[in-house]
């Protein structure tokens, strides 16, 4: 895309509502835009970035099985009285409202329950398990503090994953399934090394769940990592028996904060027993289904990879999410020969399929550079009257700054066999 | 797809609080599942289809210079209290909800004003315009009733696209491009020769709009076609002055019910001069922006689509957005021979690159044919004993019903060349 024709500007100045990292360098860059507290627009560079984060994720969850669906937000209350969560004392961050037509209608902020009530229709036998189904939608959560940026939001898109098993056994196979598919995702993001899976509270019905916590100041929870087995403990559980339960030992353990990446969750039979989601089994016996649930918010991830990747220039994307894989910077500076061919590179990138953000712009050459390094673009390949001399174009790495002179085949072989 | 692991299951008989035909036969299909009146979630099958949709007019808005963002439902009533629609007598379908942290907070039925609001940070020079500004996003309308299946819902995805240009010439051709751009739309989802481009009231703000009608007697409004210039009036402007202005002729004109599928409507400065969205023209003078706004619902085109292609059958759905293009239905009976030969083709497809849902479930062979002719997959192969000593398969077309005995080289070549 021509950046001239980009509607999103860059700012100098971080706004003075935020002060998380991530939504500082993200509106300045004009990836996104606050709305209000707690609620972001996705801008076309940020949307492209979240595009991005839900196709690395909707792989890995297609290839343990998942089956993706799209649920609604409004929710009626009657299935979330079944198993009580309509209260709002039970659940403070329910968004409410009256239908026209007569009665209440909640906005959702997980979906167990309608999911739960669907799968009765479409679940009988033992021949219909496993299944797993997820989705992208939206959340909505009356949360009382809206901060750290996309990080924690009143409305995100999250991926949200139920599995849907005969047995306990069956559950715990997939268990470990989706938390591989999940190490597989963080690592894929470029956040990997910093993500450690994290024994937590289960809650009520059960010992524990995993989180996924990535290491970072701007997190809000605390936990204890042992570096040699690449896991943690989150604080909430952090105790003797705990660390004896899963072989831990102190000594080892260094204490960090940390951003919840993800989180995956064993549910038993909390909902499927009283929404009556049964299966026959091979007896012929009316058995509840035994859930469990996933989830990884893409936003939280952006930002989490905003927070752990960027430096003092700006952001720096890995590949597997940048925006565009090229930044071309024209510096023409009026000559027509620099700008044919740089519009000669953007066609040649564009047609072999790279996605390329041509600044075309009638600009300085320093302002063309701090845009630059703030959008964060992997490669930045300048197009001059110096490098038209050459027979070279000059290809700088956003991440950690080194430059290349590559001619344009060799450019290309480069960026087809990141 | 492997239809034994696909979680949903079709159903003979149409849920009986449902009497349009789209939600009849959609539920029966297993495509849709009715969360509450007006709210449906959108299954594996009915998923695929409305990307397809979605796909088909994000390249179209693309191609004609379209930005894609996506913007927030909640909003704040700032915004919307400067252009008076905050008010629930001015807008009577407003959801709205209170916040824990105080105040109160709306489900954005539409996105105008903070649209308008957020491009007053991007736009300031005549340089900077024109824009064209697109998002598929929930809207969330608090209708007194819903009917009419998933066509008239109180929460769906909407493409809304906004124009933002320097004059109303600009406007004008920007308005132009864009109905062409509709036509195309709609052509491609197969709906083309009976969607009607239909002159509309404007409102307030402008003489006229255009309304695309699909005629359809599931329609909930009647037009006046000229089948001769493709065009209709809608009847809230049909009268002797319309008419005149328009060069058409009472005699010439058919009354049809018809289903609006799309609209683009002058906004003029309706919203940028409240909202301050100006820009500075070439001789330094500060100018309210000149907008449109550019509606299609993804859903109710499905919904249309539906309405008028099915048969008694079932749906029959055009290639260019059937959640497959093969329905390969395997009677095996048992014999492993053929499931081995299903398989075989199976594979040989999905690396190709065609999508394939391959009913391996173990069923009569009535079962089968009446369950694809529900699904209306367009091209349905059969593999069989007898297919197997034919060395041919059976390839029937969903539309029409013509077979055809194709090798799998030619049904590769048959499925590559739509």
């Amino acid at each position: 895309m021509r950046q001239s024709q980009l509607f999103t500007k860059t700012r100098r100045e971080a706004p003075k509502d935020e002060v998380s990292k991530n939504a500082q360098l993200l509106i300045r860059a004009g990836y996104i835009h606050k709305e209000m507290a707690g609620a972001y627009t996705f801008l076309p560079l940020g949307l492209r970035v979240l595009n991005n984060i839900m196709a690395v994720i909707r792989g890995e969850m297609n290839a343990i099985g998942g089956q993706e669906i799209s649920m609604t937000a409004l929710q009626e209350p009657e299935v979330w009285k079944v198993s009580g969560r309509w209260n709002d004392e039970v659940v403070d961050i329910w968004f409410k409202s009256e239908l026209k037509a007569g009665g209440e209608v909640g906005f959702a902020n997980t979906h167990e329950e309608p999911l739960t009530r669907l799968l009765t229709q479409h679940i009988s036998s033992h021949k219909d398990l496993p299944r797993y189904v997820y989705q992208f939608q939206t959340k909505f959560r009356n949360e009382l503090r809206a901060k750290s940026g996309i990080m924690r939001t009143r409305e995100f898109i999250m991926k949200d994953l139920y599995s849907f098993s005969k047995t306990q056994e069956e559950f715990r196979e997939f268990y470990e399934q989706c938390a591989e598919a999940y190490v597989r995702i963080f690592n894929r993001l470029g956040i990997g090394d910093k993500t450690f899976r994290t024994f937590a509270s289960g809650g009520s019905f059960s010992k524990f769940s995993d989180e996924f916590q990535t290491v970072s100041d701007a997190g809000e929870d605390t936990i204890y990592i042992d570096e040699r087995r690449h896991i943690a403990v989150n604080k909430e559980v952090y105790n003797d028996e705990t660390l004896d339960s899963l072989g831990l030992d102190k000594t080892y353990l260094r204490e960090a904060k940390s951003i919840e990446v993800g989180n995956i969750f064993p549910l038993g039979t909390k909902y499927s027993a009283p929404l009556g989601l049964t299966y026959k089994n091979e007896a012929g016996e009316s058995v509840p289904v035994v859930m469990g649930s996933y989830g990884i918010g893409p936003a939280r991830a952006m930002g989490t990879v905003v927070e752990l990747l960027c430096d003092e220039k700006g952001m720096v994307w890995p590949e597997s999410i940048a925006p565009f894989a090229v930044h071309l910077v024209e510096l023409s500076g009026g000559n027509k020969e620099v700008s044919a061919e740089a519009g000669e590179l953007y066609r040649t990138l564009t047609e072999a399929g790279i996605e390329v953000l041509w600044d075309d712009r009638d600009l300085r050459a320093g302002e063309k550079f701090s845009d630059s390094d703030l959008l964060g673009v992997p490669l930045r390949v300048v197009v001059s009257e110096k490098t038209l001399s050459e027979g070279a174009f000059e290809c700088t790495e956003r991440k950690g700054g080194k430059t290349q002179h590559l001619s344009i085949s060799e450019l290309q072989t480069r960026l087809t066999h990141v």
